[in-house]
């Protein structure tokens, strides 16, 4: 067998998520009340892959995006038989993908390699639009938010989430996961005033990233939801290390739109 | 009568263009074969106008862009009697445009004013996605060519275009202008590492900005078309001042596709 470690960016805004679910009306899910057959990007490079090894193959990935959330370095890992050179497969994958999923990079890697259990470190970028009008080029792409937030609170209260912690207050109700300890190395806030590659300063954006050893889920947008209720006035900075000791998701921020939202990059040995 | 200046962002993907089309079959466009009825962004605007004016209201815009082509600073004026302030005028029209047309800016403009006829110059960008793999973030917004192109010699080209010139050449087939002589006062080509907000390496782009007193019907996507069969050696960097002097359509370049192109910015007096 051959190990293959994929580096995939995808555009989430029209799939079900990263992870393939059931088929039939199981797998479906509700857009505006009517049950869609959702499509996963998990399952569209399974297909893809499968043309290559004339049979089934399963690609795991580092993070199980939700729906709408988008990629610029998802890692996906698969074990094939198939001898094509990477950059043969590359090719291949990408002719046979949609549009708004781009495999970036094919790489042979050492035997045993799985892209979540491999994996030392994964990084988020959460974008907040923070100006008065919406700009119509990153609507898919970006939180709008039209009121001022004061920035300096809010890289305060995010700078204290570095460091070893019980992240349970920002974990969704129904998790399943058993531990809720985490290492984040990083989390920043910094303003751009020309993020955009239409480079209008109309367009100031405040961009959020946070690295870690693991996250649970919908954790990084309960931090962007909480982040923004103390740049909004309506909580105290110092509020989120209350959080952190106290564990109740109640008390956390609403979460925040998945659509802000991209897996940045995942970091290996 | 009081004259309004709109300045208005729009992404230009599903419109039929600017332009509103005569009502009924004769105003739809075929899409994929099948007919449909074309929405403007100039139809758009008069519909949300009318509402402050109680009745019919004509929009004038300085560009009319094409199908598929964006904007980021269009300017557009109309005549109404309305009295409200500007900020409720602008509040109250994004409230009721679709999220891909903005308006950015509303102003009082003096009686006379024509965002078309009092326009001094324009300004137009085009957007390049040059790199081995597409994005799918931009995939609406540039032209992805993933071979290599020789930016040295679509520089020295771009900057033939500068000065007072005829240019019939890059005029689109049919068009109805008499005149082809337009004056040229900027022709540039960049190249840009990191120009998205996601700010990956991979995603390295040519920008390529014109600015001038007027533009004939397709000429920045001749000009755009004629520059990348330069870069990529098909054809002579000198072969630009050629097509000027000889303004045969037929010997310029295919015309680039809408999506990389946008309306940037209009200047006035």
């Amino acid at each position: 067998m051959r190990t293959l470690k994929l580096t995939v960016a995808y555009d989430g805004t029209r799939f079900v998520g990263w992870q393939r679910q059931a088929r039939g009306p199981r797998g479906a899910r509700l857009r505006r009340g009517v049950e869609v057959e959702g499509e996963s990007i998990q399952g569209l490079l399974e297909e893809a892959l499968a043309r290559f090894e004339g049979g089934p193959v399963t690609v795991q990935g580092a993070g199980r995006t939700d729906a709408g959330v988008h990629a610029l370095g998802q890692v996906a890992s698969a074990e094939v038989t198939c001898t094509h050179d990477a950059g043969a497969i590359l090719r291949g994958l990408n002719s046979s993908l949609p549009l708004d999923v781009r495999v970036v990079c094919v790489e042979d890697a050492p035997g045993g390699f799985h892209a979540r259990f491999s994996a030392l470190s994964k990084t988020y970028r959460y974008v907040i639009r923070n100006a008065p009008v919406a700009s119509p080029f990153d609507r898919a792409f970006a939180w709008h938010l039209s009121e001022p937030l004061d920035e300096d609170l809010m890289r305060v209260a995010a700078h204290a989430l570095v460091g070893t912690h019980d992240f349970a207050a920002f974990q969704s109700a129904g998790s399943e996961t058993s531990g809720t300890v985490r290492t984040i190395t990083r989390s920043e806030l910094t303003r751009q005033e020309h993020v955009s590659l239409w480079g209008k300063p109309y367009e100031a954006g405040l961009l959020y990233e946070i690295s870690g050893d693991g996250f649970l889920r919908h954790m990084v947008r309960a931090i962007v939801g909480t982040l923004v209720e103390i740049g909004r006035g309506r909580r105290s900075a110092d509020s989120m290390a209350a959080l952190l000791a106290g564990r109740a998701r109640s008390q956390a921020g609403a979460t925040a739109p998945p659509h802000g939202l991209f897996l940045v990059r995942v970091d290996y040995d």
